[in-house]
């Protein structure tokens, strides 16, 4: 099957044409999500019609355009149901109108997490498996899960994907979501810097000198044998084990796929949650696989067939 | 329909003929977990018989027999797949050949918690709902999901029932379970006491003459003004809101209900809960209801006729 994909982020879009499991040509476009995303509609769709120009794929051989957007979307209607803080015009365009418009295409949306889900499934390191948690750590903690087969969803396109707001800390930071003490408002990029600033010992922290605080400066800052480092990174650790306990317990996967930004540190973060997931888990069947994701920044491009196919089934 | 239904707990059974959404007869029977199932199955099957035949309902009118079992269970084929330290030879039984044998009654087995949401769902306050959380506060934590009138049972069947096992503080107490800070080794009956010992300035609290260290006594300990009782109180309604916004970003949920012995003291709880959801919980569609359990100790019964429905669609 032949589709267009794109992979709608906040600072960045990702245009492509795949087939099955392959990205048959893609471009990346800087993007600004807190800008709208009416405006930026035609360059979308500019790109998607240079990709089919330059490739030599006529559009009208695609199956449909899947969008893959960072907030909560309604896959069967084609909807945005909800934002935050990126695109937040989107619940009231009618995108399947637009791209039925202009690409002569039908169209679906889904949650990027959830499409990164199904691109690592058909194509990535959860091959083979239909029971699947997906658990991606960047600027927040996104997810996805898959029970026998089937995206979780939820009456409401919620379930599943909100995995960096389950509560791992009950009186613990404000997030951004509104809650207290989520996952990500304990451990993210988007917290770090103020994680960092508010550690006790952080003025004696060779951390102190550097201008980015991201999880990859904090890990070099912790290899060269910085303390207050070392403590802020296990004090991730135990967030980051302590969320994928609860999902694993949550939907009952047979595999644990961990993406996102921060796992380029994957050989600091894999073995510590895998070991925890090893001993603190209740599985009884056996153990649940912990693995790092295959598809990279493509995975969510990669879903967008199989997503086309369960809605033709 | 009409059915038979027992429901097993670690400390008592109840078995029961059901007719629709109406308990016709039933027989409490002391039971003891840790003794094992196998000696037990006699006791069960005789009662079943007697309640046939005080009440004038041949068996043969049932359409099966249906078992709420305290712990995993496979509702497809019937068999338990795993314990925590009550009727630990349940896994080696077959139930099915018993229940044929002794009945001569169709078997089907479920996890109680699931079997009280389904409960709720046709004659308590989950009515008109078909994507509903339960939880509930008693020994443990427990708990059971709906997503879209299924229910969310997983690849080993361990989905949505192990609510009471999401991590609530990452550096917490070991829970029975093996993992660490679940919620109900954060807050729960069987955890009260060691926590209250734990609590600083418990010496100086009423508390210490009480000789049953359960909610009812802290709550009335509390309203006699005891401060340490108060903070007790207040960190376990942290934990239990904590966990109410997780199961509700986890399955995206219409209605919370929650039930269990501790909800005897709803006045105290409920209002605490729904304040927190309603400020806390991510629901851009709109507000989770969040209403007691209607059912008490029937739920678990109420809930063998729906179940018999699904597996015969």
């Amino acid at each position: 099957m032949l589709v267009g994909a794109i992979d709608l982020g906040g600072t960045h879009a990702t245009c492509a044409l795949v087939r099955d499991t392959e990205v048959l040509a893609r471009e990346t476009l800087t993007a600004c999500g807190s800008g709208g995303l009416a405006p930026f509609l035609p360059r979308l769709a500019t790109s998607i019609r240079n990709l089919s120009c330059r490739s030599g794929i006529s559009l009208s051989d695609c199956a449909g355009l899947v969008l893959g957007f960072c907030g909560i979307a309604d896959a069967d209607s084609g909807r945005v149901l909800s934002t935050n803080g990126k695109y937040d015009d989107a619940p009231g365009i009618d995108l399947p109108g637009w791209c039925e418009t202009e690409l002569g295409l039908p169209f679906r949306i889904e949650n990027d997490a959830r499409l990164a889900l199904l691109g690592e499934r058909v194509a990535g390191a959860a091959r083979g498996y239909d029971d699947v948690v997906m658990m991606t750590l960047g600027t927040g903690i996104g997810g996805a899960a898959m029970i026998g087969r089937k995206l979780v969803r939820g009456k409401h396109y919620q379930a599943g994907c909100l995995g960096g707001h389950l509560a791992i800390h009950p009186r613990g930071r404000r997030c951004t979501c509104g809650a207290i003490g989520c996952a990500e408002s304990e451990a993210s990029t988007w917290v770090l810097p103020t994680l960092c600033r508010e550690w006790p010992g952080f003025e004696q922290s060779e951390l102190v000198r550097e201008t980015a605080l991201d999880f990859a400066t904090l890990i070099r800052v912790m290899e060269t044998g910085d303390v207050i480092a070392e403590q802020i990174l296990a004090h991730c650790l135990d967030v980051w084990a302590a969320l994928a306990v609860s999902l694993i317990h949550a939907y009952d996967p047979e595999v644990l796929v961990m993406g996102g930004g921060i796992m380029k540190s994957a050989d600091r973060i894999l073995p510590v949650i895998r070991e925890r997931v090893q001993n603190f888990a209740w599985t009884p069947w056996g153990k649940v696989r912990v693995v790092a994701a295959e598809c990279g920044d493509q995975a969510t491009l990669l879903g967008a067939v199989p997503l086309l196919e369960e809605f033709q089934v």
